[in-house]
């Protein structure tokens, strides 16, 4: 594709050579004259300035930097996200079912479905439009899975459970198995029925070898465009507002709320019974044991030390209480000194 | 069921109209006027006070507050499960081998077995009574499994492992892959080969995406009723006691002994040739370093705070080492000037 | 094996009776009289004592300890692992194609190459010899593994991605899944497509549901000898020098270079951009969020104490600023004082 015919297509500024033919994309450092890079990142610049890309996607304010032709663009990475998505489309599914599938009889399937190699979908499922069910998947009985949704692979969803429209389930991920709900009887352990559903809207993904349970009564719920990154997990009764993403290895015990427009950074864990509210940013490795009711950001990760280092502060974080103690009598004292 | 009727299978005491008939379970707030309730957590009391359930399982302390007629119980959770069992029996599986399974001749399987489709189980295997082994299961050589266990789905058993009798295991997990032994041999690793099995008592439920490792020379161990919640990672040589309940996230490292009737909470780690006693609590994302040998609660989690906050934390933390001299420097002082 | 023999085999000096017959493998408190054993930590001195064991593979300072015929060593635990992996040697895979594996006629398979049960392996790929695809195993279009590698069961391998010679992949790992890549545009999240593949050196093992991402332009590369336990996190871009080792549930964030020679300990998380120098070691349940420029040991993990103990921590914690203010305060007077 011309370099200008690509500009008009995702309606950006082109400026320099506009006949450069694109054939695919790279990263600025590797880019050669037929490929497109991007800037979104300023500390990036260094290698903008050496680059022998054939076109830059770049806001405006570095475009005067660029060495070779820019697309301009009030927003490079999501131009490059679309760009991307034109050169490397997600990989589509054939039409129709494996002969080593095992599909019930009872599952509706539109014709524009694809049911990978040793897949296997329950009774009474509606599975809708150009769905790919990948190769190893288990579907249990009565999954509702919207139009255009993707099971990569090996991804697992429970009885019941509903997927809305252009989700994506990638390899590992285990929706709907039952919640970790037991009641102690007498010195035992007593299993408590897991009886919710998962119910996941529309534009959600979810990451590999991520698990969501299903709801103990009521359902867990997914609200729309929620992303969720590779081994997360949510726990019953989880209900997350839409457009939030949750990074790698962050745990969400039962029956807590997460507003819309959180970002959840890698392996924080966030309580049960409690309230995110919108516009929440909680940093890297990070507890969250109580509500939050204003956005803004929230932390209580300790980046490492040298070891030697930290085992001197560890020694003094042990003697904090009584270092306390000792600095307000001192305290008292110098007062009444005065 | 009528509710008399409900009250005497169950052993509830019943206060209120005794013919309503009960046809299924939901949350105080939901619930109509044929589904059962219950209240075990006093937060939900301003939640009773409204309800228009049909019963209520009830504690007899909470018991005169209740709008509805009230199953009065001693353990209201522990009823609630045993009643939420009657009306959601555990999912039955069809006796038989479905035909798209893999079953070795060997193995020995009862005619009350049932074995989904795409499964497949190894040679020498002896499956108990009406055990499921759910679809995608991959069952490896020699494994012994107990009646009335439960494969879910996609679980993976490693050769010679056990598991007792009625034990769940959830989807994507895997018992009894190589545990990390790994030893260092002039600047290259050799991997150590993993010897032991994994072996699972009696009415243990192990979590989606669980993962315990096979013993390196003995084996790994869990006694009877232990319940691992999802991505919990439990590596070689591990031994929990009986009863004992890990949160999802929780992660073990090797030739630990965890207790009986131990907790411990979601996203903490434990470290490797340890003991923990009976009877342990683990607060939320501690880490356990060193044996403990009192029961009680332990921790060392941070609840998140505002950010620009714990990073005014985080600086004087850096310098806790330094103040605490200077503050002793003072001390010595002003006993000198007393 | 006469001890004789198996000591002349892996070249160890053997001090005691020659003529011992060895037929297996167990820990000084197991073995009897035809078994051997080892000491490599002197924590189990104790057990050495009073071990029972056909012979014991020992370092020439602690095998006058020994009560029973002695191996010397220079590595105890390497040598070891190399008369286990004589008795224990790791499963071989029957060569063929099982009846339920689905093979796609373009993909090149040695004759050596076995494929289990209800495997699937895509279009284009190249298998290398002796190779084992396990049962469940779905390996997609256009993959590369190297000679003697292993799947043992149930992994997944994406499109394009390259495994190197004697790789093992244990089960319920997915190499390969799209990374975490989304672009905020007008306020939905906008998927950006992942481009790039997974290259896995020789001689890497890769734990049960570990999760590697495929870059998202370039590629996600593990040196040759990189080792990954169970449950472990690699986001897109990460690159893993040589001979490095991560434990349980570790998480590395998107981008990040982890030199050779390092040691993650487990539960750690490591952000994304930044550069990890060789022969670094991070203690276990620690968070780096900066570069690493100097080998040596880092840490953050804070031991778990009583929780009674601990919670006037977090308030002591909490007051942390103000109290260094009013220390300064205390010391810019009494200095005045001076």
């Amino acid at each position: 594709m011309r370099l200008d015919e690509l500009a008009s297509r995702f309606g950006l500024a082109l400026s320099g050579n506009a006949e450069v033919e694109i054939v695919g994309l790279a990263t600025l450092a590797a880019a050669d004259a037929h490929q497109v890079s991007f800037l979104a990142n300023p500390s990036y610049l260094p290698e903008l300035e050496k680059t022998r890309a054939g076109a830059v996607i770049i806001g405006s304010e570095h475009a005067g930097r660029s060495p070779v032709p820019t697309l301009v663009s009030d927003n490079p990475y999501a131009d490059w996200a679309r760009v991307a998505q034109h050169f490397h489309p997600s990989p589509g599914g054939k039409p129709g079912i494996h002969p080593s599938a095992v599909v019930s009889e009872s599952a509706l399937l539109d014709g524009s479905v694809s049911v990978g190699a040793q897949a296997v979908v329950g009774e009474g499922c509606q599975i809708g439009k150009r769905v790919i069910v990948g190769p190893g998947c288990v579907v249990e009985d009565g999954v509702e899975i919207g139009d255009d949704s993707r099971l990569v692979a090996r991804a697992f969803i429970g009885r019941d459970c509903q997927l809305g429209k252009r989700v994506i389930i990638h390899p590992g991920a285990v929706i709907g198995a039952d919640g970790f709900g037991l009641a102690m009887d007498k010195g035992n352990w007593l299993k408590v029925p897991q009886m919710g559903r998962v119910r996941i809207g529309d534009d959600c993904e979810i990451g590999a070898n991520t698990t969501i349970d299903r709801g103990a009564i009521d359902d867990t719920v997914l609200e729309n465009d929620v992303r969720l990154d590779n081994q997360v997990q949510i726990a019953h009764n989880v209900h997350i507002g839409a457009h939030s993403a949750l990074a790698g290895c962050v745990g969400v015990a039962g029956s807590t709320r997460i507003g819309r427009y959180c970002m959840i950074a890698g392996a924080s864990g966030i309580g049960g019974h409690i309230d995110i509210a919108d516009g929440v940013i909680i940093t890297a490795m990070s507890t969250v044991l109580h509500s939050i009711d204003q956005p803004g950001q929230y932390g209580s990760g300790i980046p490492a030390r040298p070891q030697r280092q930290w085992q001197r502060t560890l020694v003094r974080l042990g003697q904090l209480d009584q270092l306390t103690r000792q600095l307000k009598q001192l305290l008292g004292k110098s007062s009444k000194q005065d």
